[in-house]
């Protein structure tokens, strides 16, 4: 597998490298049972206390796992789908499982109102998560807004931090921010109070930020007796133009969930290939698969086996399959991945009224 | 009445009225009707919007009146015995009526956790509330914890006021008292979620940074119309010493409720008083009644009838009454006082089961 680790090479490697030093994360040594596609291909890449995490998967001891929906869009983006297929990996492996929705945060720096935010989750991100692959049945949905011990713990956590600390932490600090992160710290250790085991969070690694507010405020509660949050990390997915991160402002440049399969066929036919100038050069030369962006969409998004992905990279890598024949396949397998997506999305929208949402 | 407005004369009403220039209050006018022992008295002094108050009052519209309950020590202070009077003032005269135990401001500022603050509040705080006059059948008391609105309305209020506002308006800002003085403006306001009415606020003028807040939070939203908050302050009460504010850390200069007869008869024997050096010069030149703290807590607190008043006044000025029969005078009225709020608390503690909590 090492030979698709990273689609920038040393480049991007280094800096990966540089953010697991600079903020003290572990990498992550691809120790875990069963490893999932982005375990096993190095998207996952850092985390923080994970032997806890894995000796509690090893020897069958309660741990949970936890996420949060930000019920904006109506639209998944490629990163909440790494964290939500991370988090069903240890939900498969024994973790109790807490999905919340950030109602409460969605109002304090969106203004989205808790109707509003309460009619969006129901309609689209919960049944989006079941699509997914989390299993509804195993799965504690919860409101912040109706969650008591969160709101009682972002109060008492309040008095844990500073200003300062905020903005050493944040690059900033305003009211709705600081609220914000109040609230995940509470939604991180809630699972806690209700039973005394250690927990992990699957995201992004630009959220880390979140996971250390939480760590410090663990490391100062002294009346109660937290678990520090175990987190694990996944590189960012690269931008169809090959910018390091997708970006709003150029929607182009990346694709989600749900995508209709005309603008997955323009967004895939416009991405950087790493096909050459002509067809006897890339027959000579083979794919420059390093920069080659359809090529590490199917292998973070598309492709869960790992031999049929080697051959596409064998074949491409040598020149013998072509920068287009590429983009034709992806175009079929995402076409097929949205098909999918949308029958189980329309199914789980169909079950949503039978999901029970605990309020605690 | 005008004889005994002041107990530091001239100085302290030029420091009431430097108060009501420098943050732009009303002076209170004494224009209310059938106006309660403070506000006949000038211990009532200013407030902010109080028209549409007294314009809800006379033509019998609808406006509600709230204070809230800060569930700390079983003693209330003879501050908070003001404010609630002041509220029973308004519930008297037609205000629906808010009494909110702050279990949240508790969590984040004073560490009690919400269980702690229920027991209290159910143990002390409101029995004593309804000790001094509140009509539990015509209050809606609540604890912030169970209202979904006014945690709503503070996670959405959070991204209407920056740092630096608060700093300007509190002189500091750290995480919990953001979050406090939040959680204060969604409680101030939270009634007009319910009913669209003006309302007041009774509190001492210390308070009035909260009330700005509010206000300055009003003028910024603009999806949801809120009336702007009135308040109504009164004077602090003096120390016991003379020193312009009881304080907490001088036990001895401020009688609190309950309190035991023996502790209140020193306290009165050691306060500060207007009586003259001989019985002879006293009797001469009647007592310096402007500085006798005895003479202004009986105004203050013990003495309902004007006229009772009056003649102690006039008895005590002329030297007919000495200092030593004022206070065993104060002294057996705060006994009787005492044990009559006694009483009436342990009536009320036991009728606090048949009280019905909302949850918003």
């Amino acid at each position: 597998m090492a030979k698709y680790i990273d689609p920038y090479g040393s480049e991007l490697v280094k800096d990966y490298t540089k953010l697991i030093k600079d903020f003290g994360l572990e990498s992550y040594r691809n120790n875990f049972p069963e490893p999932n596609r982005m375990m096993r291909r190095g998207i996952v890449f850092a985390g923080r206390d994970l032997e806890i995490i894995l000796k509690c998967m090893q020897e069958k001891k309660k741990f949970y796992v936890l996420s949060g929906i930000m019920p904006t869009a109506e639209k998944i983006h490629l990163g909440t789908k790494m964290v939500v297929e991370n988090v069903r990996y240890f939900q498969e492996h024994g973790a109790k499982t807490y999905v919340l929705v950030a109602d409460l945060e969605a109002a304090a720096t969106r203004g989205i109102s808790l109707e509003e935010a309460r009619k969006r989750a129901l309609n689209f991100h919960i049944p989006a998560y079941i699509a997914l692959g989390m299993d509804p049945k195993k799965t504690i949905f919860y409101f912040q807004s109706e969650n008591k011990g969160v709101i009682h713990l972002t109060y008492e956590f309040s008095k844990k931090v500073t200003l300062n600390e905020f903005r050493a932490i944040y690059g900033a600090a305003d009211p709705a921010r600081i609220l914000s992160a109040l609230t995940q710290a509470g939604d991180i250790l809630f699972p806690q109070l209700e039973e005394c085991m250690p927990g992990i969070i699957p995201t992004g690694v630009d959220q880390d930020p979140h996971i250390r507010l939480t760590r410090d405020i663990v490391r100062r509660t002294k009346e109660k007796k937290f678990f520090m949050p175990s987190s694990i990390y996944h590189k960012f997915m690269p931008s169809l133009d090959g910018s390091i991160k997708m970006s709003k402002s150029k929607p182009d440049s990346y694709i989600e969930l749900p995508e209709d399969q005309k603008s997955v066929k323009r967004k895939i036919l416009r991405a950087l290939s790493g096909g050459r100038n002509t067809l006897e050069e890339h027959r000579r030369l083979g794919a420059d698969i390093g920069k080659d962006m359809v090529f590490e969409f199917m292998k973070q998004h598309l492709i869960e086996d790992d031999k049929e992905l080697e051959k596409i990279y064998d074949d491409y890598s040598s020149g013998k399959m072509t920068s287009g024949e590429l983009k034709q396949l992806a175009i079929q397998k995402t076409a097929s991945y949205m098909d999918d997506f949308g029958r189980k999305l329309e199914k789980a929208r169909k079950g949503i009224s039978s999901l029970n949402f605990v309020r605690f």
